[in-house]
């Protein structure tokens, strides 16, 4: 089965000097991402966690070819190393259509108490849905005028 | 008849501080609406112009209501005030499924020479096409999962 | 007396295709400008307010000429059109060492109460410390080298 | 020695909702870094390489705290792994005055050919300046007011 699945078009904005995707953009790519993975596996409400927090530890970026204005990236999105306070999510996007990566994401996050920020357990709910993912599901951007897109 | 109207969802990063859409993020919101405008009255392909190209001369933005993360923005886009070498595109924003408006730009353009930038006429045929619009048309950001979106 | 000037160098990132500044960016680097104006003028601490809040009602911003990656803007800000509840901020901006105007922008801010945000009249300090400015004061984007920089 | 440092003040919008620097920011921080340090070794004029461009293929950063809106950051940088056609800059993140490091990043570039953008080889100029660095050298952003801050 296929991983999650997220649709997004370059900005013209997004864009450098050398007509491709700002590498600094990539990091805002994987949020947006991510967000709506979090929301189709059921742990948002609103785009905003329920009960849990999160915080960045580590990403890694790994580029291997560019993406231009008005391309369509496809992103996938799933959960790996499952660990007592961590977990990571890899990013993989394509230009929607092709089978090739053109960069690969992989960011460590660590579950935090959302008042005192300390490290805590991923709750069993969260790790279970973590492990499912959202396989075979696919979310546009905005996807007001797509069938079925209506968000909580 | 409906003017063209574009969706988008707002972004986590595009908020700030204050938990709404930063102040300096709708320039990029009216580029983004104004580009799909253009594609679909026919003055684009590849979301690049064919024949003409344009520059910002003045742009006036009004707020009367905040946005927030994860509302979807119904924009909506038509031009008016067409004159010899410039024109006027009017872009309202509401939050999709209300009828308030929460911020609107009227941004005035002058068509240019693609190489030496200097003023000239609007062609008869793009000041048909921005006359005429793109009225009942629908855009979603990606639309790439939204049945007849391909797009030039 | 020259009014207060901001200075901050063009980022590559704020530059688009066409190698000039991003037109959606004015409002950032107005927003930045403003920051240093407000503080210069004794309204905030560590760059926030102290005793009232703002928001931005209008902003016409005109484009006379492009600037380009690395270019450093000088930045003139004051203030205008002091009215009961809502004041005016005329922000200039020059390429840093050229007398011509590359682009001016005009904001509309109305005062509000910082919890029920309800339009409120101007205090009497804050429109004093607006009508004064801070005329012939120099300020450098981050300035941690520059000698008197040291920020509240 | 102390390698090249680099110093930048938190823009307002650069912070998100949760009131700290947005993650998806870091890797713009490091081009304006790198930027700095690539002129301060002599590598560019005007910002622009003049004898080679690179590629970036790889980025890693781990983020230990957080920064806030108007903190100023003191961004060292520093060249590690010079091979015959990729090198590494190291580039660590300090709230100014500070010991303690926030964040760090690690990025691998490839040389390519600013035609073909075929890798090459690193020129031997290239390489001892990189080599060599800027040791001691400090660098504000816009720098326009800080003695000596003038810029090729």
């Amino acid at each position: 089965m296929r991983p999650f699945r997220y649709y997004l078009r370059v900005r013209y904005s997004e864009c450098d000097a050398q007509k491709v995707v700002f590498n600094g953009r990539y990091g805002e790519y994987v949020d947006l991402a991510v967000t709506e993975y979090m929301r189709a596996i059921g742990l948002t409400s609103g785009g905003l966690f329920v009960e849990f927090d999160y915080q960045l530890v580590k990403q890694t970026i790994e580029w291997r070819a560019p993406a231009r204005f008005d391309d369509v990236f496809e992103i996938s999105v799933q959960a790996k190393h499952l660990r007592t306070t961590s977990f990571t999510i890899l990013v993989e996007f394509r230009i929607a259509g092709n089978e090739s990566l053109t960069t690969t994401v992989e960011t460590v996050y660590v579950n935090v108490d959302p008042k005192s920020l300390a490290k805590q357990p991923l709750p069993e709910s969260t790790r279970n849905a973590l492990t499912r993912g959202a396989p075979e599901v696919q979310i546009d951007h905005a996807g007001y005028l797509t069938p079925g897109q209506k968000r909580n």
